[in-house]
């Protein structure tokens, strides 16, 4: 059982999930990295924003098991993913809220903490939400995949409201091919974490 | 105060270390990805060989309290700079060791996870004591910015006697230039992750 | 002399040019692939704006000796650059143009080819002149390596105007350290190939 | 008609030459910085080892129509995919060999250039081979894709007999995805440098 996975650091082997076919996950070093740009606390209120197959909302969870997670996704199927993954690993820390952003979100708490992972095309009205939702002190990270994405992120997320930092992260892996390995790139992703001060 | 940084995903800003000029730091990113790599648990033994700065050792004592870490280094000023850090966070459970792997290393209790980012130009020896040493179970996570210390990993840490994962992890930042933006990459680094099987 | 040099084939080592302080100079591989991308051919009419070092116009005429380069630049130094590497090559079909883009470009020739390596912040205005003095069957070649110039670029080379390719392009290069070898990164750089159908 | 293609610059568009499932393609931009590091001049003998799809042999003929073109390849489908592209391209002055290196390599006039894409294993015999028949002033550029090509070439030209430039280039390409665009990665290549001095 998942449940009895002994390890305290974040990233999680991609295998430790279930997946569902055309439903993005988010590889476990980029997935590492975000966790690490959020800062995470005790306590706070976590928005997973497009969560996909919920892999950060899982590790989100059992990092701070007195936070709570709000799991926001619109496709039915990404909804049960994350849904059987928050129960293979038995929290009750996670929400998971079958909808699209901005709309979705209306009726959460007020957030410390936002993952974005996809935006159904509604990103920059999400990210106007956010700049007055957001707790004080509340921290934003996005993972761009998509030109759409990262053009969008370029011109919201911007002084004087926003602070912010990018980075892109690339990650090759050696894979078997036959009797020999290949180097393998993975598409890099642009991570975007803002706050405001 | 260090100790009052409330947050508990690691991944700790490099703005949280105290530096010294000519002793590497790896980065953040690099860095959290390390630790997830090797799969902390409480209660382990752990190795940080050629501890630079002392941020790994840092990071991972902190997440880990009964945990203790072994921090083996041989520069007299990287040994200070690992023990200005580990005493800024006030860690109890770092014991800092001044001397060159592998020798330093041979009175320590054997380690269950052993992170290597500093070997002296003696890899294939330390491998070979890890090979006797890594508890049941254990890891090791390596890190590898030049060219020899990757040819000797790829060397050395082969089946049957060791399991392994290699990645290539490169990170690019936007930083200011004037009143532009620069997109500035870090040198990329190869992550070995290795396992007896 | 340069003159002698005997290769036929583009991607001149950087260490064939003067380099001046503070005039940055577009690595030998990236070179190489924007001459690439912007399919030289006999008897073309090519500007090279914010030329810097020279060194695109230099290979462009070397490559092309009856057609025509402008290598447009507005820094002094830049342009004492640009005028020593021509002459160092012996080169009599570049035009040295001091002055800033767009109002320099006024009274040259219509371009069959454009090289963008520096637009001093007014790269939309540039864009714009030249969706009208672009020749038929003209292409663009645009080096971004600030977040801004990726930026205006990903907003103004658009449909139904322009079609673009976008590349990434990023260079590690083996760098001798002491007695060992660095892996050394060069920051990446966004090459936008447009044209208009 | 290809011959009709009225580009003077290397690094012909990939869509420009027949595939066939199976035989690897070097993609343009690597290509083109391949036949860079090459320094090809007038007048001579390429060996192109492993030719796969013929791509590099095209180039190399086209930009010297007085040097000669040995194509080795070993596979039956590859030696097909070069002989027809060669054909397209209605180059006169390339040999394709059937057979593997380094047996198929043994009657060929000693080589000016030599491009490795390909070595079936066999990389340090040819490499050892080359230590003889190079020509003076030659040069070898070999790109590798696979970790055990990157280890060996990183053991086998080393000095005092070689004289080595290695770089890893990656490509990161925008590609349409429906409506937006993906930040498509392709996987990296180590090309190595070779020459004697």
């Amino acid at each position: 059982m998942n449940k009895d996975w002994p390890y305290i650091t974040p990233g999680l082997p991609d295998g430790m999930f279930s997946r569902v076919d055309g439903v993005p996950m988010t590889g476990e070093e980029v997935r590492t990295v975000m966790l690490a740009k959020a800062r995470l606390a005790r306590g706070q209120v976590i928005w997973d924003i497009g969560s996909g197959t919920g892999t950060l909302s899982v590790e989100a969870a059992r990092l701070a098991r007195d936070s709570t997670v709000y799991a926001i996704e619109s496709k039915p199927e990404a909804v049960r993913a994350t849904a059987a993954n928050v129960a293979a690993w038995e929290l009750d820390n996670v929400r998971v809220v079958s909808g699209a952003a901005p709309g979705a979100l209306r009726d959460l708490p007020a957030p410390d903490r936002v993952f974005i992972g996809g935006s159904g095309g509604r990103l920059v009205e999400i990210i106007n939400l956010l700049a007055d939702r957001l707790q004080p002190g509340g921290r934003l990270v996005l993972s761009a995949v998509t030109v759409e994405t990262l053009q969008a992120a370029l011109q919201t997320l911007v002084p004087p409201i926003w602070q912010r930092e990018i980075i892109q992260l690339a990650v090759v892996r050696e894979r078997s091919l036959g009797r020999s390995h290949l180097w393998q790139a993975r598409n890099p992703v642009f991570l975007i974490t803002a706050w405001r001060e």
